[in-house]
């Protein structure tokens, strides 16, 4: 099948997709999710032979893990799919009703976007993930997964598909570029006719082939120096309890704190219980040369060069500048794509007004740690994607964003315009 | 000055923007006014030099219309500005705060996009519209006119400048390009560095052109073919009301009606009164077979070939075609570009159920006229664009559509993740 008649198929489906009642779409996840178990061993074949050819090739560890299926790890994908049934359906809603002056009735309802690319790398558990909430939002998908899990996906779609029909949906609601060709991402970037958003779940170099190749609209996001501002106002000990959340609960997370921006009134007394609090979590220092010598403690430590405060480390490092006062602090970040999350801890009711309202971050902090940029978190129940654009959503993606909505205005034939 | 330099300009003068109160704004918008009427001649002996250019050229009088300022026009842009003075300002309004379980009071507020790059055609008043819109909602922007009014629009961009620096913001707020190098716009359209979106405002081909070339979220609208779907359930001059008014009382309006679907069950009785509407009006009518023969009372009538259903006529040409029921109608307007406004005039609950969730339109109107689709007639008090796509924003753009927002979440410092 070519991309254009995949395009066509889900263009037709998302049609039918929109005009479904909650029942039959939480009808239609119930049987994939029953599926996705009965399947198991299906699943776990074709998975087999991903993981041994990613052995050939000599992926890491850490990639083996990530392609890894099991039966614990299936039967938490189907959990997942039970949790999206269990969310609220936006579809339908109606926001803003009035009646006019000139006699209409006028709202505006939530609808399914229509046809969702999804581009994404590793994880097979993505083509569930979105599958599912594609679905539960009147959205058809179309999903192009990376090489190294192709049989893995390949055997999700079918289960995916086969529960569709079950459910008296049409198959192509859901559907997979099979081709390895990397033509098809490109074409798939141009399929505007039939296409609605493009949605990345990668690196940035996956997210910039997007934005500049793409005539569909997409979703940029999932990175950015993130970065916490520390004053003298606050309680030094809690301060480094929230810089070390935000640094080590999970350094590979795109909400993990990159760079730290201490205030200079501070520094002296900041930095060597900072040196120490980074030994204890083995965090390599990366320093301004005016934070060299406060941080004379730390095991490891180095002098900051070029690029290291344009670096999202997605490791245990972490970058410390010096800085006058809050107006640096902004300056610093403007300069270093602060377009994430980012932090200020301070007591001074002034610096943290100027901090937030000057921080061009999706998701900006008081007293608290980056690290709560999260859909989970945040309590939409599920998390799309993590946007740091300013066009339609900013910051994480809900089921809501995965919704446009249409104005509907009632007249009574004689209301004129 | 390069472009590239102008980005830069912008985007550090909508940092300053951004944290400027509405008391602020609206007083460079009172300079604005005030200057516009205070520099007439300046800029009226700058519309001069177009206008004789566009003389020479042999432009259309409705071309050299919109070209022309005039002392009238002059104070009526000056007005426009002083209306967008008294619109709320949108600006620093939360909306969704909540205390969450982890500790965490999240909101979103409402921000400025940051810098809005406009490309637009003939009309100089839209120089001074977008400046205000997005003056208003604390956003930069950077102008693009065509070639016919460059003497107007420089005139009317140094009065703008002027005005701002006065008020005491940056001049660089409002920006035009001033070379008339073609290049210089692909240029822009990948100044995603500083640029955060792209509002065309003109015909197809420059939405198209947008689409294809920019790394910047495009706004595209302003087009797609409107219809009309009538059944036998309403009062037949009631009916003819609304497609008149529909057709004709702007028919270069983009809202006007183009496709008129006739239920079959009325075409009997509705085809000849249509007929003679419609010569009253002077309006052409293109009909496919089935309506010839009930239309041949019209004065100007012809079979319609291939592609009339796909123009939007922005004249006195109204499409005809009988359809079975309202599922042929909504299947017609699926191949035929139903993405602007559509309406349906019935009393039959479930077809009007059936049309309102089928139709792929930023507007369904039941029993009203797809003229409706207009930001004043919605109540938006202003009209940035039409948006035809379905991320960000769909249908008339008002203010708010000019924003984006941030999640704020406050902490104790002993709040976690």
């Amino acid at each position: 099948m070519s991309l254009q008649e995949l395009g066509q198929q889900a263009k037709q489906a998302s049609f039918d997709l929109a005009t479904l009642t909650t029942r039959q779409k939480n009808a239609a996840l119930a049987a994939i999710a029953e599926q996705l178990e009965a399947q198991q061993e299906a699943i776990l074949a074709a998975n087999k032979i991903d993981l041994d050819a990613a052995h050939e090739a000599g992926l890491s560890a850490a990639l083996l893990d990530r392609l890894m299926l099991n039966g614990e790890r299936l039967a938490a994908i189907a959990n997942d799919v039970r949790n999206v049934i269990s969310l609220e359906d936006p579809i339908g809603s109606e926001m803003d009703c009035r009646v006019l002056e000139n006699g209409l009735r006028l709202s505006r309802r939530r609808v399914p976007l229509g046809v969702v690319g999804v581009i994404y790398e590793a994880r097979p558990n993505v083509t569930i993930d979105i599958a599912a909430l594609c679905l539960k939002t009147g959205n058809a998908s179309i999903l192009r997964g990376g090489k190294e899990t192709f049989h893995s996906n390949m055997a999700l779609v079918k289960v995916i598909q086969m529960a569709l029909q079950q459910a008296g949906l049409p198959a192509a609601s859901v559907q997979y570029i099979e081709k390895p060709d990397r033509e098809l991402v490109a074409q798939l970037l141009r399929l505007d006719e039939y296409v609605d958003m493009i949605i990345p779940r990668g690196g940035a170099g996956l997210h910039k082939m997007c934005q500049e190749n793409s005539t569909i609209p997409v979703i940029i996001g999932g990175f950015g120096i993130s970065h916490i501002y520390v004053d003298d106002s606050v309680d030094l000990n809690a301060a480094l309890d929230v810089i070390e959340n935000a640094k080590v609960q999970r350094p590979s997370a795109c909400n993990a704190l990159d760079s730290l921006l201490v205030d200079q009134k501070v520094a002296g007394e900041l930095l060597p219980m900072l040196a120490e609090r980074m030994n204890q979590a083995s965090v390599k220092l990366v320093a301004t040369d005016n934070a060299m010598a406060g941080l004379s403690a730390a095991k490891d430590l180095q002098p900051a060069g070029e690029g290291d405060f344009d670096t999202e480390w997605l490791s245990y490092t972490l970058g410390v500048k010096v800085v006058a006062d809050v107006d640096e602090a902004i300056a610093h970040m403007r300069t270093h794509n602060a377009s994430h999350s980012d932090a200020i801890l301070s007591n001074r009711l002034q610096a943290v007004e100027r901090f937030v309202n000057a921080a061009g971050s999706a998701a900006v902090y008081v007293n608290a740690s980056t690290r709560f940029t999260d859909g989970a978190q945040f309590g939409l129940g599920a998390e799309v994607a993590v946007s740091t654009q300013k066009l339609h959503a900013r910051g994480p993606m809900g089921l809501t964003e995965l919704t446009s909505y249409k104005w509907i205005g009632i007249g009574d034939m004689l209301s004129r315009p």
